[in-house]
């Protein structure tokens, strides 16, 4: 299949800028692409990669010059991109309402119109699923869960009894909502489970990634609110309260009843303890260990966490500190000050 | 369905303080209640909290007194409080001995008396599993594993071969147990695999969190010992012994051959290095990153993790650390010593 | 069973000294040896612990001397132990090709020869599957996936659809491969999702841990290179491509676009930010967090990490850092500059 640049312009209602007759066979982001592919330039960082590619066409933002190549000028050349490789890979057939044969289906649950429903997927008494779900092969959910209009459950995803899911929601494999949080009591040397016997409610619009597990609360809810996207391999305990438009990317770990406000972002690998608030608008660097509520609107790093730039100034000193004792061991030689104790065990350095 | 405060002391052996006619509807934690709800206050931290709540009554310890509202006085507030709510939903129906067609259990497989097997399980051949088992949906045990009695699998968690389980053990959804550990020789450039011929050996009274892997030994046992509780998403690789009654919390990863006392506790995201020893009752706090064997008693701070207090030190002193840096540069001036190295690069600060 | 000296040191072509006759009932690490078993010393580290150990024979370097009881001399006494294991515990039955009747293979799948397909195991439309593949109990592979000779996939296994596989790889129980990277545009404060359309594709001879995730790239392919192990929960986020022979520990981040050359190390818990390249053999240590490009044969720690010396330096530094603002502030007095402004809010130290 190839297009020439001209009608793939009108596929993204873009403006030709040099050849229009080229002809494009392929669609490939910069680092692959090769002679007869279109590629796209998001930034004007990458105008460089672009000159010196050997791809025949671009997407491009509007300021761009041309420069002997084709160009198509759009405002968002990605999603454009985005729409020109679909169309190269044409379109995907409509989905067909079907239930597998071996799916499990319990007498009791109610599933809306237009559903897919794959092989070996187990749906307990009393569900009320919505309109269009999707749930593919192996997917499994507990007694009485109720999920909104437009759900997707990936390979082995997991729902315990009780979960409610809203509108328009992505589950990935092997995911898992609705497990016990981790709550004991020691009593006579022994760890006595707190029974766990609330459950998870996830909003509108969220995706959650692949192994991600989120806990039931202990007696009501642990909430994702709309919008928010986690990442695979992420923890949520029981009786947190996240927000709307969070972004948590993977590794994320969160603690215990701890809530955070609205467009909060976690970069990997962060750990918050239990009972924290993390407001809104608040970013979090990779890795940062946070022990103390985060006000709104900051950026923290490190851990224990600080404010960035407050880490930064740490973590600049931090290099510093070797040469820094070095200096403090001559001004002490040199105002006679006692040394000995200072140097012992360090004849290596 | 509604109680009277007096019913619901008879259900949970408390005393009424106050109005013992009052109509409860609903049993909702502090953060939750409402008018005509009860809640519980287990701690004097939150008695402010319950003074302001609009709840109708509470479940408090037996030396708060008593302020308007009807009391009900118990030794455990928490536990009193999860059999109301118990009782409030009322109970789940008791599980009746039934395995699911669609369940593949080998021929040659024993399964005690009781057992609720869900669909699309599969025990293979060998394998020995005791009484009143609960396998739920798509639970996965390969060849020859030895279950107790009172065993739970959640939904799609696999047992290797030759697992061996013990009593009244919980194993939550998509934890994966005798997966091969992480073995390698490098011979000519290669890595080429060390089987992994042991098994894993879980004790009486463990729970095991979702998607959490312990891997089995290389020739001989990866051993949980007895009332040891594990969180979601943590990693215990090939030969580690981790002993009795130890608390891991999510995202904890444990190297190769290490080894735990009774009553070690772990926070989120503590990493500990391969072949050490964590004496009794040694506490790690959260993403602390152990190098090095840690004696009984201990508790461990930090990356590489020092003992508590010196790392609180070493924390309060990094956050001096910029200002430490320019009453330095002072003194050098002050003494005629040079300060360009010092100064190099820093422009900026 | 049990097997003479003579008869082991047959099986593993090595050399007896000592009594070649003595019977030997099992084969067990020094951990767990006692008397009637053989066990192996592979370093001499563990001499003293084989002299203190009951075990009735050894299989040691050639170099090792006699000291009673029997030895068999072989150029690497583990493996030559995992040999002897083996045959002790009888082999395996060679697996038999089938593919149960449970198993959902769609009719326009292609399986190559002397399959071993299990239990509600389900291979989409337009799968190519190569000869001798392994694939147990509820396995599942997307559409249109195409799989190597010798692969083997443990219960639970997710290929998402177009999932390129080379020969013997080998990936366990509950391993994501093909999720959805992590790809969001903000606009008018929504996270749009930017569609995922890429693949993953993994080289000969890669093994892949439990619970492990492998993002799909953005258009191309997330690639894993030829030979390299990935222990269990890691993370490999959209566009990675990680080159040959790496060694990638349980717990590891890596985000999106980073590239690793050959032979590279991350110990576990690692994090990886995005857009970054890690060059040939380079090793990370525990729990560094990398957040510039890692030039080749460099061995790094901490986070944020450096070289290891440097780190090393910076740590024993920092647990002088107390003593050292000790220091400070006596010559600060000494020199009578104002210690006011240091000494604030330390009245606890």
């Amino acid at each position: 299949m190839s297009l020439t640049v001209r009608q793939m312009a009108a596929l993204v209602a873009g403006e030709v800028v040099g050849n229009g007759d080229a002809e494009i066979v392929d669609a490939r982001p910069l680092t692959d692409a090769k002679p007869g592919h279109i590629t796209f330039v998001e930034d004007d960082r990458y105008l460089d990669a672009w000159h010196h590619s050997p791809a025949s066409a671009a997407l491009v933002l509007p300021h761009v010059p041309v420069n002997g190549r084709p160009l198509i000028k759009v405002l968002d050349p990605l999603m454009a991109f985005v729409s020109i490789v679909k169309h190269l890979r044409g379109n995907s057939p409509a989905a067909t309402s079907s239930i597998h044969p071996s799916a499990q289906i319990h007498p009791t649950a109610v599933i809306g119109t237009d559903a897919e429903i794959g092989p070996f997927v187990v749906v307990e008494a009393g569900c009320v699923i919505g309109a269009r779900a999707t749930l593919l092969a192996g997917a499994t959910i507990g007694k009485n869960c109720r999920l909104g209009d437009d759900v997707t459950l990936h390979p082995h995803a997991v729902l315990y009894d009780t979960t409610v899911i809203g509108n328009r929601v992505t589950i990935h494999a092997n995911c898992v909502l609705g497990a016990d949080g981790f709550g004991y009591r020691t009593q006579g040397g022994r760890h006595v489970k707190v029974p766990q016997l609330g459950y998870v409610e996830i909003a509108d619009d969220v995706e959650i990634g692949a192994c991600t597990t989120i806990d039931r609360g202990t007696f009501g809810p642990t909430r994702v609110g709309q919008g928010t996207k986690i990442d695979n391999l992420v923890m949520i305990a029981h009786n947190c309260q996240i927000g709307r438009h969070n972004l948590l990317v993977s590794q994320v770990g969160i603690a215990g009843s701890t809530t955070t406000g609205d467009y909060v972002v976690m970069a990997g690998q962060v750990g918050i303890a239990d009972h924290l608030h993390v407001g809104d608008r608040a970013i979090l660097g990779a890795k940062a260990g946070v022990h103390k509520d985060v006000p709104p609107d900051s950026r923290m790093l490190g851990a224990p966490a600080t404010p960035d730039r407050e880490q930064m100034r740490i973590m600049m000193s931090l290099e510093k500190l070797p040469e820094l004792r070095r200096d403090l061991r001559k001004i002490k030689q040199m105002l006679g000050l006692p040394t000995k104790a200072e140097g012992k065990g360090e004849t290596k350095e």
